[in-house]
């Protein structure tokens, strides 16, 4: 079964937190604990059904294997917060272990620096694993033949990727995972150059190329106050939204053209845009120019990728600059990157099918034409794309209700759920980028943890799990 | 020249409140120079192209002719408020019309009870105008051949229509027009009964049955106190969010079977569960469950019809009550009903799309089939409302921005522009029931009109404006 050796691969990634632990002389036990507990339940898994091969598999059980995969490892990675007394609470720990494995970055810890050295490796390494995504990594180790590795990245490379890589789908999983390693390796050797101890290098590293955004410091980026390691980690936040098929391609066909893509070029253009317009709505208050463009640079970056790290407290910031970020959420990063969000290209293709919609109702006789990079998308991807907009807003709404019933601000009720549906991690107020998940209540938290799964998983794929239509087709 | 003709009916409408400043021995000077004005500029207007016939109208002139009328509309209209002396700015008074005759009910006056009374009633007349559209109504009187009719009709009826109503479109107008009447009247008559004033009734009728929201005292319909009164506003503005088209199928076939209508069953369902689930959250605070309910249907109510009258400061509400409150602002009233928003129908139809859409992603071999009232709906009809729905979003999203450069709270910034754009009135915190809008600066003054007019003409009609290729097939 699928969920056994999800479980045993969450075991051996396990080992490296509790060699960690080792190296800092801190207690392995909570991990060896995990590390055992996971192995059992891996074993009671996989014995029924050892025969009912995967071979078989349809896209609807690619679908629902991903979502039940990702359940299960936040499930389980959940216990180490807990057995080291880090995190008392399951469902504190469990909301920790799904923001990070989620590469969302939210938290529930009020004090990182109290925290054993194993325990923040742990939170930023889940951040590593979920970043290129479970299954991905599956694929690239795991023995499964193309069709069936098709059906899961499907659900799980995120946002409407046209055209498919290549066909040999567990090479180019190998390719991608290679490239996503070789940009942390880069990262931790320029953070290092800037003088940031190993750790910290590491786990910043873990943290922004899965866009994920749990930081070391409880002042996050601003702790080092040092506008190299912030540019430095800024331009591989930009680099880790850029769709990885681009990065594919320009290695594929050795040439710089593979970048030419009107997605990367819409997401520039906001990221350039949104710098400057936010950075002369703050230069008043924080001096000069120049001091301005870092702190918009950086924040727009970290909010665009949803990634979440901060180096200032942006909540202080004026209104302008507050909506801009909150719509930076929920726009997102390109598509097929490690980032959250609806996505850019969701975005221009919603744009362009608006504006089309326009013409079509103006002259009922023409002929609606929506392109995306010279090729014209069928009435399908459209639709789920308008689908997958309405679907998100929907949640959004729907969340936003129920979480009300505990009473708190507007606001941070409103960016508390946009910052877990896309996978930011600081919202505004409350949540901001020095406030924390920690106060809302048990319920509350296991909504956004749900958010979280959700948005990682491109919705469809956690809806499914809803589906009494589903269910009965997989149990037929 | 279509435009001509509207401010011809214009000038004669301001007849009325000419009329009663008379009764009430007012200065007649305001509405009379308003009169002059507009006729001349009507005769200068019908001069040039008094050759070019509508006869020969397409489409896309039915989409620019509603939009333009209901601009230029506007802008006479404001006029009365200026030479009076009642809104010296003419941005503030530009601001009021078009909240009246889009029947918003948003509002830049602090002191009503200090204005002249044909100033209150011009006021609230304009709703009344504005309320089954100024075009419905010159269909009924003008002549015009059906199918051009049609394409007026197209743009003004709120909402995804479904099934002309009958092909003789005049007498469908004029029908439509009867029945609207008749409303109010019957509205006049209860109130008169409950005790309220002539003048106060005609107002607060004009007011509900164009689910506009002007009062005619400071406290809106607080002011009164009366359990009576408010139930008789209450279920008027229920029965005004009921898309006409089903009145008109009960008288047409003697039936009550007309009223079968799976978004008259949603439309119910939603004000009945909102009443009592506010109702829960704020007894607490209102003491009995009594008043709890009768505070909370009429605000349900008033919001979801987006009239925007107020029987008690919501604002206070707590967090849920609020949430809900601008989840009604946003889903609106029927399709085909004087009330804004998105519209139930709308709902319905992307709610189903949502679920076909999972469907067809586990099994992709399924048909995507969607039906509303046990007809199968188009994929036209479906992209359209999905469209439709997306660029709200989008003028919500964009809006918001541009206003926060103003740096008021965010709250203010987005309950400000959902209440503009789905006709509502009041929104929250500073444009609470208790506020107004006369804080806003000129531009976001004029971005919020222009946000009232692409809300009540469902947006596609006013974006035309902006469209290059609409402006070439024009002046083709």
């Amino acid at each position: 079964m699928i969920l056994s050796r999800v479980l045993i691969i969450e075991a051996g990634l396990l080992c490296l937190p509790m060699m960690c632990a080792g190296w800092y002389h801190e207690p392995t036990g909570p991990f060896l604990h995990t590390i055992v507990t996971v192995m059992l339940v891996a074993l009671a898994l996989a014995y029924p059904s050892r025969r009912a091969s995967i071979r078989s598999m349809r896209a609807v059980e690619g679908f629902v294997g991903v979502a039940l995969s990702w359940i299960v490892m936040s499930l389980f990675g959940a216990l180490p917060y807990v057995f080291s007394g880090a995190i008392p609470s399951y469902v504190d720990a469990l909301f920790e272990m799904v923001s990070g494995i989620t590469t969302t970055g939210s938290s529930i810890l009020t004090d990182l620096e109290s925290l054993p050295r194993s325990i923040i490796f742990w939170r930023s390494f889940s951040h590593f694993i979920g970043g290129m995504g479970v299954l991905v990594f599956m694929m690239a180790i795991l023995p499964m033949d193309e069709q069936h590795s098709m059906h899961l990245m499907r659900a799980e490379v995120p946002g409407p990727v046209k055209g498919k890589l290549v066909p040999r789908m567990r090479d180019t999983a190998k390719i991608l995972y290679l490239l996503y390693i070789a940009m942390t390796v880069a990262e931790v050797v320029f953070l290092l150059l800037g003088g940031m101890p190993l750790f910290d290098s590491l786990c910043t590293a873990f943290g922004t190329t899965a866009t994920g955004g749990f930081g070391v410091h409880n002042s996050s980026m601003a702790y080092y106050d040092s506008a190299y390691l912030e540019m430095v980690v800024a331009v591989f936040m930009v680099l880790s939204g850029v769709n990885y098929n681009l990065y594919y391609l320009v290695i594929l066909r050795r040439s710089i053209k593979g970048f030419k893509s009107e997605e990367l070029g819409w997401y520039l253009a906001i990221i350039a845009a949104a710098t400057v317009t936010i950075a002369s709505n703050i230069v008043k208050s924080v001096g000069s120019m120049a001091h301005a463009l870092r702190l918009a640079f950086f924040q727009v970056a970290s909010i665009m990728t949803s990634t979440g790290f901060a180096s200032t407290d942006f909540d202080l910031w004026p209104a302008y600059s507050k909506v801009l970020l909150v719509l930076l959420m929920i726009i997102g990063a390109c598509a097929g990157s490690t980032g959250g969000g609806t996505k850019v290209s969701r975005l221009i293709i919603s744009v362009k099918a608006a504006v089309a919609e326009l013409r079509q109702q103006a002259s009922p006789r023409s002929v609606l034409r929506v392109t995306l990079d010279g090729e014209r998308l069928g009435a399908e991807t459209i639709r789920t794309t308008l689908v997958f907009l309405i679907m998100y807003a929907s949640l959004v709404v729907l969340s936003c209700l129920l979480l009300s019933i505990q009473g708190v601000d507007l606001i941070t009720t409103f960016t508390s759920t946009i910052a877990c549906i896309s996978n930011i991690g600081p919202g505004l107020a409350l949540v901001g980028p020095t406030g924390n998940f920690a106060f809302w209540s048990d319920p509350a938290k296991l909504l956004l943890s749900f958010l979280m799964i959700a948005g990682r998983l491109e919705i469809y794929a956690i809806m499914m799990l809803f589906s009494r239509h589903v269910w009965r087709s997989l149990l037929r």
